[in-house]
């Protein structure tokens, strides 16, 4: 099958084997897959992961485990996180942190970016009808964008400031402006800047952003490992930076300003399925601009050349073409 | 007046100008003055400070603004924080954030190591009589552990791990021991982790600590740089970690952990006296065995290289000899 390996190089295979569905898995055939900044990061040599990269995509069931036919031939998003059922976090539904997990083409399991993958049948989610497949492959950051609500507790008071217009810093401040508060966008790139303020958030220039110390949240959805040196600076005493950068290099900084200013700082990575494709099937927020492209497999590498551009925002790749 | 001085060195000078006290201050005569790492710190150029040091201290009150006779006589400690009293953090009690804030030999106000000090009146708290000075001498570093309870809930079955055994760990670990959760001290010196297992706190050498991921709730006051990356191999996913550490000094980290496990960092710095008052007048934790010495101002310079060495832990000024 067709699919996108990394093994300290990045290859694009049309002889991958397909892979074969274990216990309580599936098989996916899938339709669109999305080029994330953690690619592009793993492909830099984070989680030092190899094999086929991809952990957003949506597909078509093919055949499932004992057949539980509730999925055959249904259109599906899924949960990256694979755990191991029975510790813990698997029991209180938090399997994105099962010490034994996978993570969908990030760590010990092949990803998305292929023509057939497998998951945990209890992973898959149905796409509602109503919801297009280049909507339904935003499920996966757009649930990253609703973890923040399932972490912090958003005050109809509170000032937000999410620092960052890429992919998922415009998914952000979309998800918590639908909450009420006032949410500020701040970024470098005016033309991304002007997909949120259609939809109705604040937006600055990030040059032009003042405020010291002035808003209740910060995001950081910069991608850059100086983006919590930024937040500090925009964040009130005692307010809480939520963290959603990861990067592959680390960065010289003294954390006593957090100490100081008592800061909260939340590391924030997977989200919960459900809201996020409720979202897309409600339409409370369009992710159709943030499209720079779609691919078909026979044009992958110009999609990573496009996705590695700063001026590109979600890139995807169709693996029927 | 007696007093010690760092103005880019340490001075100890016999002749510093006895302080004035301004509108709702008091004139505090000091008996005894800490040294707290922080002002170690200080001396190496953390907060650029240059005066008068010092913010640990017990005293007695010689005059006050408008003759408040209330305090007049007694035996007092202080918060160090003045704040502005008009802010929003001020009128919510939390003087200690307000932005135009001094805090006492930290930041734009001379401190407590001297015969006399001035402190707003109300920033002074009575020192009940049976608690001796060499007890209340420790308030504002107890007052900085009984924060964390300020700030985060501690439930009965939380693992609690504090990293390190100086004078601020040890005094973090006998706080959070008496709340009920299991907490462990890990720390480099035997003879200090001793003085928590005396008080019934369980202790183990750092060493030999094991436990990756086990604990819902580690305190860094390790007072190192690296203290925030042990804490985060021993803390749980989602667990919190409590940042106690103030270094003059940075350090190269990647926060990609923080995200990934959705850790949450806290900072914590300066708390309530009055719990910490009650602790010592009910003899809930004995803070005796943490005096490393008790030196006259004539032996200063001896008390501060006492206070540098890494076996030593609290360090006292007695400035009426």
């Amino acid at each position: 099958m067709k699919a996108i390996v990394f093994d300290g190089q990045l290859r694009f295979s049309r002889n991958h084997p397909v892979p074969e569905p274990g216990d309580g898995e599936a098989l996916v055939k899938v339709c669109l897959a999305g080029i994330c900044n953690t690619d592009l990061e793993i492909i830099k040599g984070y989680m030092r992961f190899q094999g086929v990269i991809g952990h957003e995509f949506v597909g078509v069931v093919e055949k499932t485990w004992e057949n539980q036919r509730l999925f055959i031939g249904k259109r599906v998003v899924g949960d990256i996180n694979c755990g191991c059922g029975a510790c813990l976090y698997c029991k209180a539904g938090l399997q994105r942190h099962c010490p034994s997990r996978t993570t969908l083409g990030i760590a010990g399991k092949n990803g998305a970016m292929a023509e057939y993958i497998t998951l945990p049948v209890h992973n898959l989610f149905l796409v509602p009808e109503n919801v297009k497949n280049e909507e339904a492959v935003f499920v996966e950051p757009l649930a990253a964008a609703y973890e923040i609500l399932e972490q912090i507790h958003l005050r109809p008071t509170d000032r937000v400031l999410v620092l960052g217009d890429g992919k998922l810093g415009l998914l952000v401040a979309l998800v918590l402006d639908l909450c009420g508060p006032e949410v500020a966008l701040a970024g470098k790139h005016e033309d991304k800047l002007a997909i949120a303020r259609g939809q109705g958030v604040c937006t600055v220039a990030l040059e032009s952003l003042t405020g010291d110390k002035a808003f209740d949240i910060v995001v950081d959805a910069t991608g850059s490992p100086k983006g919590l040196e930024a937040a500090l600076r925009f964040v009130k005493p005692r307010g809480t930076i939520v963290l959603k950068t990861t990067a592959a290099e680390g960065i010289t900084m003294n954390l006593a300003p957090v100490v100081v200013n008592e800061v909260k700082i939340i590391g924030s990575r997977c989200g919960p399925f459900g809201p996020a494709l409720m979202c897309l099937a409600q339409k409370r927020i369009k992710v159709g601009p943030l499209i720079s492209g779609v691919y078909g497999f026979s044009h992958a590498g110009e999609a990573f050349t496009k996705a590695q551009d700063k001026r590109s925002l979600k890139v995807l790749i169709d693996f029927s073409k």
